[in-house]
This record gives structure tokens, sequence and C-alpha cells, in this order.
């Protein structure tokens, strides 16, 4: 009977991703910068496949989202139209005693208060008088509190002035909007369509917490998909996602305290809980996206925003929330942004941003009916979390076993000669290396015992390794060895290459 | 006769670039943010094919090069030891009458000083006087010529203080030094190794210029290769480069008015031209990757930096010039950092971050011989630039083409029903367009005449063109049309994906 142990804590996270090199403090030699982090060789390269994968998925296989690639930096008006510079705040409260500034929300989520960030500045002054909270530093009384913008500044060009303050992007999203209009004509796009965007983005959070949860820079992978303004609920795609079943859990059911249940997302776009069928459909598809990666249903489910958590811009909001070891937490948000950011745009560039409807003859104000919108880094910890298994068989085998999809898995395949001192077996392991190398992701190593090397591709999710020992040279098989069963089956060499790739592709199962 | 056109100024590339989506001007609708560009569809897909490319050859395809992915905002102590705080700077000067700030030495550079970048701020002044330059704008006196810091900064965390401004990186580079100790113990990599890095970096440039070419923002792809400091000269791979014949212009050329020359790389080396033989390798690797991807060999040349010219951290410098349309320019830099970076860093951290060579039981100072450091945005003008042709015959049939490498282009095929409005020849494309896109990014368009359609993918480099014409009905053949040579011929539609796939990877040629 094996024991399986999932990850404890995040703290317990954090340490297993510094001790495989996926993920470090950034400036570390020098004592580190809260809320920025480097990755390593492995988790430079899970990134890559988690943004491969999903820019894949949603503008590569797609014929209705095309991709853009936006600068960190650009033009300020862009966030003064988008409504950042005057309200992308987080409410803030001094202590008076050792000058020390804390989150208020944070401060008052730590002593029970749901939801705090959708609270008023007024009515946190009054719990926090109520609660009775104090400096968490020193335990000194706390000013009122205020709203402070997070968004980074700098200053572009060499002349120091108000007019060359620009800021550092806090979502993508806005890129977007500024080019819609080059981006429609010039790819002739039609409504319904989308346009999509990796990059990163930054946040000036006053306290960053939870490993990579809320970080102060951050990769988002973003679609802003446009409608017709009359047709946010004619998706023609609706049968391709009607049958999936989830932990659904609308503000209704919020608000009268009732439990989320799992429900068809067909029965909650016939209830209107999901009130625009195109929301309903991009819901799914990203919700999709993760299972099919290998993310456990149970530990996913899609919370609908409650009315006052709302952003300003936002007409209804979904998360999908992941059940990490400090609780539910978005995962992934995906607004009903409707008209507002592109009317605010045409508001202050005073240009007609607006779409020409050729079969009606009129222009219209395209509607984002959805805005999927992903962090690289929240993906990163879900496909860490939900993989990770501490399995102890009772004896002293215990192993720790990272069951990643293959497709995220930094190394696919793990090459092991079973000595390193017989030049024969090295000399066989280097040619089955190298042929193997021109096709997967293939990792080779000669130090230490076999068993200790499997447990190291275990611990960093490699699916498959192959030993190649004394029978190799007799016979020309070797062994294949499955990360999940620790099943081992003996392969030809010549049949190698193909058995992998079905393997890796799912078209087969390994089975002795 | 064909008269062929290359691309006639940085001017006209821009405006190409803009026609076709590939490069807007980043907040457009606002006016623009000089050196801030933001990449359309086309232009999106170009990046990610030029960053993937170069990934998989220096760092997925080598067991001696792992990758990281740093953070753009690090510890500022990281930017005091590389020694960008203090000397990360450009001569400035301020026009006396209308303030206007301008760059010394691009002003000499404008009226034929060579390297003026190179020169002294004293030497600048005596030329400004001297050559009597007068402010560009207002034609005003100008003052003294000062050094002004490149580094965007913003603040860190709520509270504004000296201590928590801190900088966009300039360069990946010193992300690799930091976290050189973390990668090579965790790794288990021994010398001689590299560590590569892809990410935006950012300059505030004081005067943006020639496109794409110096712009604020922008995305580098640089390796930082260290050795063993007695063993800078031990390249074991000198036989996968030695027989490289190429254009070089060493600074003893240079210093005595000679003209470049066509060299073999190892009469490089064997001159001591090139010192290091490991920097002499990686300076043809790089130089080869351009050449594998279709660039002229005529228009690229290496430049050694002048002894006046390398950067205080540099013991040798190439450059791998292109002939732009604005002149032979910096396409990538490949310095010898020596140990001055890591070195630096040991003494700013306090930590010893030396490497422990388990052959001789001595620790020693990583010492790189080589960083090869290139941008993106380099990389894709020259791409552009070299692959760009206006094909006159004479008649009206004049055409654009981008006769970019396959690997390069962002639409690999190209699907075309003959006529728009029937049915059956609409359902057959769709089909056949369904089928190849699970294979190859491919665009199904049916808008306009064949031959407007076909001009529309020469322009933006699609390769191949498969028209759905009555015969395909008939026979199921489809025309294939070439973009290079304009061929067209008939393959049977259930040889399609195996045909493409080949011409594709280059294993066979289109010929009629």
């Amino acid at each position: 009977m094996v024991k399986e142990d999932k990850i404890a804590s995040i703290a317990d996270l954090a340490s297993f991703c510094k001790k495989n090199g996926f993920v470090f403090q950034s400036g570390e030699i020098y004592g580190g910068l809260a809320g920025f982090w480097d990755y390593g060789p492995l988790g430079a390269e899970l990134r890559n496949n988690i943004k491969s994968l999903w820019w894949g998925a949603f503008v590569r296989k797609r014929e209705d989202v095309v991709g853009i690639d936006g600068a960190i930096i650009t033009h300020p008006m862009v966030w003064k139209a988008s409504g950042h510079v005057d309200s992308f705040t987080d409410p803030l409260v001094d202590c008076l005693k050792c000058k020390e500034r804390h989150r208020a929300d944070n401060m008052l989520e730590d002593v029970g208060v749901e939801n705090a960030d959708a609270l008023s500045i007024e009515r946190m002054d009054e719990l926090i008088q109520k609660k009775k909270i104090k400096c968490p530093k020193c335990k000194g009384d706390l000013g009122n509190v205020r709203r402070y913008n997070l968004m980074f500044r700098t200053q572009v060009g060499p002349v120091e002035s108000e007019s060359s303050i620009s800021y550092l992007r806090p979502e993508t999203a806005q890129l977007i909007f500024s080019n819609f209009q080059f981006v429609q004509k010039i790819n002739r796009m039609k409504l319904p369509f989308g346009i999509a965007q990796i990059g990163r983005s930054f946040r000036n959070e006053i306290s960053p917490r939870n490993f990579l949860f809320r970080d102060r820079e951050f990769e988002q992978m973003e679609i802003e998909f446009f409608v017709h303004p009359d047709e946010y609920n004619k998706c023609p795609f609706m049968d391709e996602v009607n049958e999936l079943v989830l932990n659904a859990y609308s503000s209704e059911n919020q608000l009268k305290k009732q439990k989320m249940k799992k429900i068809a997302l067909k029965e909650l776009v016939k209830k209107k809980i999901m009130k625009a069928n195109w929301q309903a459909y991009w819901i799914a598809k990203q919700y999709y996206w993760f299972i099919e990666l290998g993310v456990s249903p149970d530990n996913l489910r899609v919370r609908q925003h409650l009315p006052d958590e709302k952003s300003h811009y936002a007409l209804d909001t979904w998360d999908i929330e992941y059940q990490f070891p400090f609780g539910w937490k978005e995962l992934q948000g995906i607004a009903n942004r409707t008209t507002f950011d592109m009317t605010q745009h045409m508001k202050y560039s005073k240009k007609d941003l607006q779409y020409f409807d050729e079969e009606t003859g009129k222009k219209v104000v395209p509607y984002v009916v959805a805005e999927p919108s992903q962090g690289v880094e929240r993906a990163f910890l879900v496909f860490i979390t939900d993989s990770y298994r501490k399995e102890n068989s009772g004896t002293k085998d215990e192993r720790v076993v990272l069951k990643l999809h293959p497709k995220l898995s930094p190394i696919k395949i793990a090459v092991f000669p079973l000595l390193k001192n017989d030049d024969n077996l090295v000399k066989k392991s280097r040619e089955i290396f190298n042929e193997l190398r021109e096709h997967f992701e293939t990792f080779y190593d000669s130090s230490g015992s076999i068993g200790r090397r499997y447990r190291r591709m275990d611990e960093v999710g490699t699916p498959y390794c192959i030993t190649v020992d004394h029978k190799t040279i007799e016979d020309n098989t070797v062994t294949v060895r499955d990360r999940d069963s620790m099943e081992q089956m003996r392969v030809k060499t010549d049949e190698l290459v193909n058995y992998l790739r079905e393997l890796l592709s799912g078209k087969i199962k390994f089975s002795k």
C-alpha cells in the first residue's frame, strides 16, 4: 500500500522549487527583492512549455484569434484612458508608531473579514477600529486607510518632468485595445474574433505573498474576444463545451452561503447564471485546457464575482479557481468588459476606433464579451502543486514525483548507461542519446546509482528513462522505465524513437 | 529579365512593416512614444520563430548550455556591482537657448567624427567648439557635455526613498551572473558550460533612431559561456567552424585604414587576431546561425572593437555586423568579459561564488570567454531586410516578396479556393485547410482574385500556396505554388502533407 502525500504548504512548494532549480528569489545573493523571481533551467523550460501550449491552443490553432506582442512601456495616455492612473489602487494604512505601511484589506482578511478588498475605505477604517487591529510589526496604532496606485512609474527620455512620466504596464490587455483597429483592418478580421498576447506585466504590490501567487513582476496570457454588441449571446461553438460538468459557485450561491455544486455548463447558461454564451464558451475552453494538461477537476471550480467585487469595467466576471495549499484562489479571471475600454480609448484619443460592419453598413463599438486572463506563474504553481506526490510504501523507498503531463515536462527522456566506467555502455548510451535528442528534449546522466538517477528524474517530472545495460550490447534492447508506475520494459533500440513518440503523444499507454 | 530592388531606406522598411501589420509604433493612437514598438500578428509570429530557433540551436540542442528566465527588476545591488549605476552613461549636451537635450556623440558622428562614442567628454567639448556645432533644433549655443545614466529607474514598494529605487535591467547578462552558482550546483554543470537567457531589456536612449535598430525596450538573446580561467583557448569543437571564410575587419585593419577582407576563421585564430579560440568558436556559431537561416554572407562581416571602443568589462570584443540600408552596423556583439563580472559580484555580495574544480581540488573564478549578445529586433530587421525584394519584370506585374527562410515564415502554407462562391470548392478547400493546419501554420483566404491572394502571401513571406480548383474535385489534385520561383505544380491531396513537410524541412526542392 503506497501512501501518497500532496504538497503541504506554500513554503514547502517554494523550497521544492528552489531545490530543483525551478525558481530562485531574484537577486538572492544580495538578500533578494520581494515579489521578483528568477527561473532556473527547468523552471524556464516549464514556463516555455506552458506559454507555447497556450499559444498553440488559443492562437495558432484558431482562425478567429490572432496574436500581438506589445511593449511593456507605452504612451501614458493609454493608462489614463483605461482608468488605471485614477483607480488602479490598493488600500494602505500606515502605522503611526513605526511608520510601516500595510495593506488594509489583507489585515482585515487575516482576522476573518471576507472579500475585504471590495470594501470602501471608510468601512475598512470602521472595521479596523471595531476589530482593534494594530500594526503587525510593532503593535502600534494605525492611521486612516488611503489608496495607493499599483503601477510602477518611470521617466522616459533625458528630461525629468511630469510629461515624461510613464508606467510599466499593469496588464497586457490595453496594448490589445490600443492596437485593435490596426490589427483588425490589416489582418481583415471580422467580428467575432479575438486578439491574444503573452507578456510581462508589473504591479507594485504592497505585500507580495504566497511565493509566486502574488508577485510584482509576472507574465500574462490574455485574450480579448470581440463580438458585435448585439451578438454577445450568439456563440456557434456551444456544442464543444455544453457537456462540461464542473464545480460552480455563482454569486447567488455565495450570497446565500450555499455550497458550490457540480453542475453542467449548459444548465448555467440555460438558467442565465452565465448570461453571455460567448463568455460561457471561453470559461469552458480555458477550463478544459487545464483538464487536458492533467489538472484534477476536483481541484478546480468556477466562481462568479460578487456584485461589489467586480472591477470598474466589468459587467460579469468569473474566476477559474484552484484549491491551493492556502485555499481556493483565483487561477484565471474571465471578465465581460463590454465596450468600456474601446469607448474610453475613443474618448481619450479622439479617434474613431469603431468597427465597420460590412453586412449592415453600420459602425459599431466592438464589445469584449470575454477576457480570459491567465498568469503564467499561477499556471506554473498549479501544474506543480497538482502533479506533486510524495510516495511512501512503508519501506525506506520514499520518492517525490512530479506527475506532470508529458507535454509540460521540461525533460521528456533521460538516458543512462548502467555503469559510467564501462566504455561500451557509455558509447552505446551516447549513440542512443544523440539519436533521441534530435526528436525530444533529452537528458544524459551517468552519475550516481541507477536508483538515484531515476529519483532525480521523477522529482522533475521526466516521464521516461532509458537504461543501457550489458543486455543492450548483446541484443540491442534497452530498458524503458515509466515514471508513474515505475514499471520497466525492454524495447528494441531501432523501435525506440517511434515508441517514445507514441507514448509521449498519448497514442499508446505504457504497459509491460 | 526581372529587375530586383532591395529595400532602399530604413523609412521604407518601417512603412513596409506597418503596412503588413508586422510592427506599429506603441501607443500610436495617442501619437506614439519614441523608442517603443508593438508587434502585430505576423510580427509577433516572426519574433516567436526567431526566439524559438535561437533557443533550439543554442540551448535545447546543446548539453553544455542551459537556459534561465530572470526578472526584469532585480535587487539594485546587482547594477551597482556590474558597474551600470556608475558607468552606464551616454554623453549629453543641453542647448543653452531652447534647453533641448542632445546626444553629443551622435552630433559629432553626423559631422564625420568616427567612433565618437569612444571619446572622452573633454574631447567632445573640444570638437563641438572646433566644428562649430550648434543646436539642431534652434541653432543655439550648446553647453558642456555631461554623462547621463541610461537605466530606467523605478520605486519598488509603497515607500518612496533612496533605498527603494530599482532599475529596469539594461541587459539580461547580470541575471545570469547573479544566479551562476545556483544553476551550476543544482544542475551539476561542469566547466566549460554556458547559461542562456531570452528576455526584454530597457535603455533610456536619448535619441532612439533607425526604426527598431536603437529602441528603448528591446529583447535580448544572450549566452554567458564560462570556462576555467586557464582554458579559454581549449575549445574542442574547432573542427566545426574552422572551414568558415568570412569578411573580417580586425582592429589593426581599421587603425591602418585597410579594407576588410575575406579570410578563413582558422587564419584569424592562427595569427592570434582572435586570441581565445572559444571566443572564435562562438563568433562562428552565431555567424552560421544567420547564414543557415538564409542571410547572405556578403551582407555580414565580423569587426573587432578598437582598443578605446571596448566596454569597461571586456578584454576583446567582436561584432557581427550587417550591411543595413544605413550602413554597416552591429547586429551582435561577442565580448570576452573575463572574470570581471563574477569578481564584482563576489566583492559586492561578500559571497564565495567560485567554481569548485573537482579534478584539481581548487576553486576558481569562472571566466566568461564569450558573451554572444543578440537583440531580437536587430535579427528581425536583418531577416526582413535581407529577404525583401521588389521584383519588376518590365510589365505591370511588379511584386514585393519576402524570401524568408521557411523556418522563419509566420505563415507556412496558404489555402485558397479558386472561387469563393462555389460551394464545392469552398468545402474541399476547408477540408484541406483543416488537415494542413494540424501540421503547419496555415492560413485560409478566399477574398479577392487568386493573383492578389498570391501577392499578399508573397509580401509576408509565405513559402507555399495551395489552390483548389475544379480539377481538384475531379482528380483530387491541387496546385502548389512556390513563392520564390512563382512556378506551380499539381500534387495529389493525399500526398500533400508529406510533400509540404519535405519541402519545408529542405529535404526536397520545389521543381515542376
